[in-house]
C-alpha cells in the first residue's frame, strides 16, 4: 500500500514530529507540507533534523494544497481546524492534532476555549475501551491532548475494575516541546532550565474537561479532576502522578491485577515489573507508554504513575497508531516502543 | 559578636551550603571543617566555590575537633548524627541537619529507619507557630527535612485556619542535590538530563510521617499525606504541589485571606500576588519560600504551591535562620531573599 | 556613604543581575529603575527572584528620571547608551554595559554595528594592565563585554610575558542568557536542551575586535583572533578555552610562573592549583574568575582555560567592581568569590 | 538474510545504544547478550528504554557465550577486547567499540594506555578515504572514537585538498554519556547541569593519536592536533570546533568546494546550506553528522563544525554501518539520517 500524506503545519514541534515518524513508515508517501507565516521556506532550516525532507519547500495551508491526499494531517492551532477540516471531501482521511473535535459536550468546548463548538471525532487512544472500532474505517480522527493521553491511560483501569472514588488528583510533569515553538519569554532557554513551575493552577487547563470526560465514560459516573501542570527543565517528556481514593476492600494485589489485565494485549503500553518506577528518558522519541502502580495503605489511595513521550505518544505517534487502525494496516506500523536514552 | 563554628560533613551538599551561608555571615567565624573518607583533602578540591576556604583542610568528624566551638553543624547521614551528638557539651549549640531528632513519635522513627530512636529536639522550622519561642535560647535544633519545610509552610496555614481536610496530596519535584553527592547510577548526568522520575511512591518516602507530625499538630487532628516525591532535571530546587478537599463554606477569598495573614509578618515566605506562579529558579540560592494559592470550585479543592531551594531554606539557609534565633541575632543575618536567577 | 544608583534597563537580563548585587550591596541606596516597554510594570512580575524589590515599579527612561542620582548604570541595547550618556551631567559616574564605549578605533565599532561611533571611555576590566589608574575617579565607564572578559583574563598573562605568538585560537562554550531576554525561536528551552550550536562563526561576532584591542595593547603587536562562540545548555557560565603557539624556548614552568604573578594579588581571579580544572558552576552567580594552564608540548601550543559567570564578573559584577574604584570604595564592596554550586 | 548477532557489554551506553539499532536493523537477529557485573539481571532493569528485549537475561562475557553468532559486538573496557578476540574465530565478525585496534603505531597505544599493543584493524569510519575497500568483506573492525570520528569528519576534506597547515587546533564540546555509565562524582546530574567544564587538556587525552592518525594519513604528512574536550549539561552529542591556518591562496570558495566534493555521495553527511549552523540536537539518535565550514579572513584560519551524536554514529551507529559493509548489506539498513528534535 502507498497511503498519500499531507502535513498542515508542518514548521511546529507537532507537524515535525508526525513527519518524523512518517519518514520511516513503510506504507505512507510524503505529499505536500504547508505552513502560514513560514510558507516559502524549505523544511531544512525549519526542521533540520529531518534531513530527507531538507529540500521540501512549505507551502501555504489551503484545501487546494491539502486535498488529492488520502490522509492529512492537522498540527493547526486550536480552532481553526474546522475550517480546513469542512473543505476536505468525506473520503479524505482528516487526522486533527488539535482540540477542536475531542470534547462532546459544547459547553466544555465553549467554557475553555470560548468559541463555538465544531464537533466530535472519534477519539484516537486506541487503548480505551471501545476505542478501536470507533476508529476503524474512520475518515475523521481527534487526537488526544498530551496530557489526557498520559492520565487517561493511569487511570481509566482503575474506574473501569471499579477501585476507586471519582475525585482524581493529578499533578503532571511536562517538557517544554508541549508548549509550542512560538517564542515567549516564560518559555526561553535561560528561564526553563534550572526552574520548575505549575501553570492554569486550580482547574484552568483545557485538558481538564478531556480528562473527566474519558474517566467518566469508563467510570460510569461523573469523575472530577484537579489537574495541575507543571513545567520542568527538558525538551520532551510527561510524567503524570495520578491518585484517587481506594473503595473499601481494595487491595494492592487487587490494583495491580487490574492493571495487568487491561494492558496485557496492548503492544504501546508497558506496567513495569513491581519496583521499577518509569522515567520519561526511557521513552523519548518512542510511541510506548510505561506506568508503575502502588496502593498506600496509609493514605488509602491508589496512586499511578504514566509517562509518556508527549510529542510522539502524546500526539504524532498516537495520530500515526489511530491511521494505521482507520486505513486497516497493523497497528504497530512505523511505530516503535524502543526509547532513545540515555 | 563572633561565634565560631564547626561544620561537620564539610565535604557533601548540605556541608558546602551551609558553609557558603557562613562565608557570608557577619557574625560567625568558621573553625573546624571535617569529614571522613575525605579528611585530610582541601576545600577547594571538594568545593570550588568556596574560593574564601579553598585552602582549608578536612578533618576527621570527632568530638575532640568539634569541641571548643560555640556552633557545630552536623551533615552526616542519617543515624550518625546522636552518637556525635552526645559527646559535644550542653554548653555548644548543635544544629544537626540530618533526620535524627526531628520525629517526635519513636515508633514513625523506628518505622522508618530501622534503628532505636535517638530523641526529639526543638525543630527548625521557625514560621511553624510556636516554633520560635521553642528555638530562642536553645542548644539543640532538629532542621527539617527539605520536603516537609516546602510542604508544611504550603498546608499549615489551611489546617490553622480549619480550611480543609486532613487528607492531603503532594507530589513534588525535586533537583538531583537532594539526593546528594555520593554516586549512584540512577543520579549520573547522563540519566538525569532529560528525565524526570518518581521515588517512594505510595508512602515509602521518609519524610512522610514528618509532613504528617507537622501539619496534625496545627490541624489539632491526624493529618494523612499521600506524598509522591520526583527527580526532575536541575541541581537545585523543590516545587510542591500541594492538595486537599475544602471543607464546606469555603471559598477562594477565605483561602488568600488566611495565607496573607499568616505570612503577613514573615521575612523568608512571600505569598505572590494573585495570578503569579511560583518558579523554582526565583528561589535559587536564596532563603525564601514563595507561594501561591488556588481553589478549584469544580474539584472542591484547595491547592497551594510552594517553592524552596532544598540546599537553602530546605536545609542549611533554614539551618542557621534558626541558629540566629537560638542566638538572640536578627533572624535574618547571613540570610537572603534574593534569588540568583536566571 | 550611601550612594544613589539608577538603572536603566531594569527589566532584562543585565539589568536584573545589577540589581540582584546591588541590593547586597552596602553602600548604595537603589533609587529610580526604568525600562521602555516594560514601564509601568512591577519589578516583581518582571525579575521575581529580586523579592525586596518586587513592589517597586518601572519608568520610563528619560534623562529626567535617570538625573539626579550618583552613578547611572545603563543595560540598554547597543547604540542606545550614548544618546541618554550624554544628557547626564558630567557629575553622574556613567557605567556602559552595553558596547557603545568599549572600541577605540571607530573603524572598528563601524565594521561590526554599522553606525557611528560614539567614543571610548575607560574600560572597566581592573584586572588589565593599567585599568584601575584610568577608573579611579571617573565619571564614565564602558563595562567589557562577556567573551573579551573571559578570553582576555586567559591570555593576557601569557602576551604580557611575551610567551605566545600574536595569533589567538578561542573557542568558548556561554550560557544562554549571554543572548538575552528577548524571545526568540531558537533560544526556546525546546531549542536549548540537549543541543550545542555555534553562531557568528569565522570572525562575524561583535566581540571579536574587542579581545584584538585588549590583546594587542598588552603585546604590543596586533594580535589576530580566530574567536568561535558557542551556546550549550544553561543559563549562565562561560567557559573560554584559549591557545596560541609558544615562543621559542617557552616551557610549561615558564607559562605557570605568569600566570602566579599576574594574579598574585587580584581579588577576583583564581589561579587553580595544578591538576585542577575549572568548571562554570563553581562561579555561578559569583564575581571570581576561574583559570587554569597548559603547555602541550606537542602541538607546542600554550591553552588557557578560563571560566566566568557572565552575568556578574562578565557583566554586572565586573561593572560594580568598576563603580567601586571610580567611587574610591574598596574594590570587593558588594561582590563575592563565592559561587551557588552545585 | 537473517544474522545472528551477540553484544558483550549490553549493560553499558554504547551497548544499549547498539542493541537500540539492532532492534531496528531488518537483517539481524539478537543473540547472547553479556555483561559481567550485571550478568544474571534482565535488560528490563538495566536499559528500560529497550523495551522489546526487556526479557532478556545477561550472560557472563565468554567465548564461549558469544561464538556461533555471525557477529560479535564489543562494547568492553578499554584494553579488554583482545583477549576475547582471540578466542572467536576467524569466521567470526568481530566489531570492537573499544580503542584497542585504533591506533597503527603502537608507540602511541603505549604512551597513551600504557600496555601492550594488541594490533590494528580495519578501521570503521565508511567516509575515510580507501576505508570502505579495507571494510568490505573483513572479519575484524576497529570502531573509531566518538571524538576522532567528528574530528575527523571535519577536517579531511580539508587535508585531502590541500587547503590547510598540518597544525589542527580542535575543541569539542561532549554530553556527559561518552563518559560511561560508571558512577564518578563529577559526573553527577548536580555537578554536571548547569556547568561546562575541560579535561585531558594539553594533548593528554587519548583520543589525540587517533586523529593525529587519520588526518597525517590524509595530509600525506605529520598532523599535530591540539585537542581540549570539554563536558557539557547535555547526554549525547559532540560538537567539534576544528580550525587550521589557511595555506597561502586558499579562499571561501575553494574550502566550500572541496567539501561539497567530498559529501556529494555520502548517505550520512550532510554539509549544511551555507548561513547555517550545526546544532547536535539535529543528529540526537541518528546516523547523520551535519557539517558547515567558514574562511575567516582576517585571521587566515578554515573552521569547520561538526556535529555528531556521539553514542550513534560516534560509535554504535558507525559500527553498524561498518558492520552492513563488511556483510555485503546496503550500507545505510537499520540506520537513518533522521534526528529527534526537540
Amino acid at each position: 500500500m502507498s497511503v498519500r500524506v499531507a502535513v498542515a503545519g508542518a514548521s511546529g514541534y507537532a507537524g515535525g514530529e508526525v513527519l518524523r515518524l512518517l519518514a520511516g513508515h513503510p506504507e505512507v508517501e510524503i505529499g505536500a507540507l504547508t505552513g502560514n507565516s513560514n510558507a516559502g521556506q524549505r523544511i531544512g532550516a525549519l526542521q533540520p533534523h529531518l534531513v530527507p525532507l531538507a529540500d521540501r519547500v512549505l507551502e501555504v495551508t489551503t484545501a487546494e494544497v491539502l486535498g488529492g491526499h488520502d490522509v492529512v494531517f492537522l498540527a493547526l492551532p486550536h480552532g481553526e481546524s474546522a475550517a480546513v477540516a469542512e473543505q476536505l471531501g468525506p473520503d479524505v482521511l482528516v487526522i486533527d492534532m488539535g482540540a477542536d473535535f475531542r470534547l462532546t459536550d459544547p459547553a466544555d468546548w465553549e467554557r475553555f476555549y470560548g468559541s463555538p463548538h465544531a464537533g466530535t471525532w472519534p477519539y484516537g487512544l486506541p487503548e480505551l475501551p471501545g476505542a478501536r472500532v470507533a476508529l476503524e474505517g474512520s475518515k475523521r480522527i481527534a487526537v488526544p491532548g498530551c496530557y489526557p493521553t498520559a492520565v487517561t491511560l493511569a487511570l481509566f483501569p482503575a474506574y473501569a475494575a471499579g477501585l476507586i472514588e471519582p475525585e482524581a488528583v493529578i499533578v503532571a510533569a511536562s517538557g517544554t516541546s508541549g508548549a509550542g515553538k512560538t517564542p515567549k519569554p516564560h518559555l526561553l532557554g535561560s528561564e526553563v532550565m534550572g526552574s520548575a513551575s505549575p501553570y492554569g493552577v486550580g482547574g484552568g487547563h483545557r485538558h481538564t474537561p478531556e480528562m473527566s470526560q474519558n474517566l467518566g465514560a469508563v467510570a460510569g459516573e461523573p469523575v472530577s479532576v484537579s489537574f495541575t501542570p507543571t513545567l520542568v527543565p527538558m525538551s520532551r517528556g510527561i510524567l503524570a502522578t495520578c491518585s484517587a481514593r481506594a473503595k473499601d476492600g481494595v487491595d494492592a494485589a487487587a490494583v495491580r491485577a487490574a492493571y495487568e489485565k487491561a494492558f496485557a494485549d496492548e503492544p504501546f503500553v508497558r506496567l513495569l515489573p513491581e519496583g521499577q518506577w518509569p522515567a520519561t528518558a526511557s521513552v523519548h522519541g518512542s510511541n510506548a507508554a510505561h506506568l508503575q502502580v502502588a496502593y498506600d495503605e496509609s493514605a488509602r489511595r491508589v496512586i499511578v504513575i504514566s509517562v509518556i513521550d508527549n510529542l510522539t505518544k502524546g500526539t504524532a505517534g498516537g495520530a500515526i497508531q489511530s491511521m494505521n487502525i482507520a486505513l486497516g494496516l497493523p497497528e504497530t506500523t512505523g511505530l516503535s516502543t524502543v526509547g532513545i536514552a540515555p
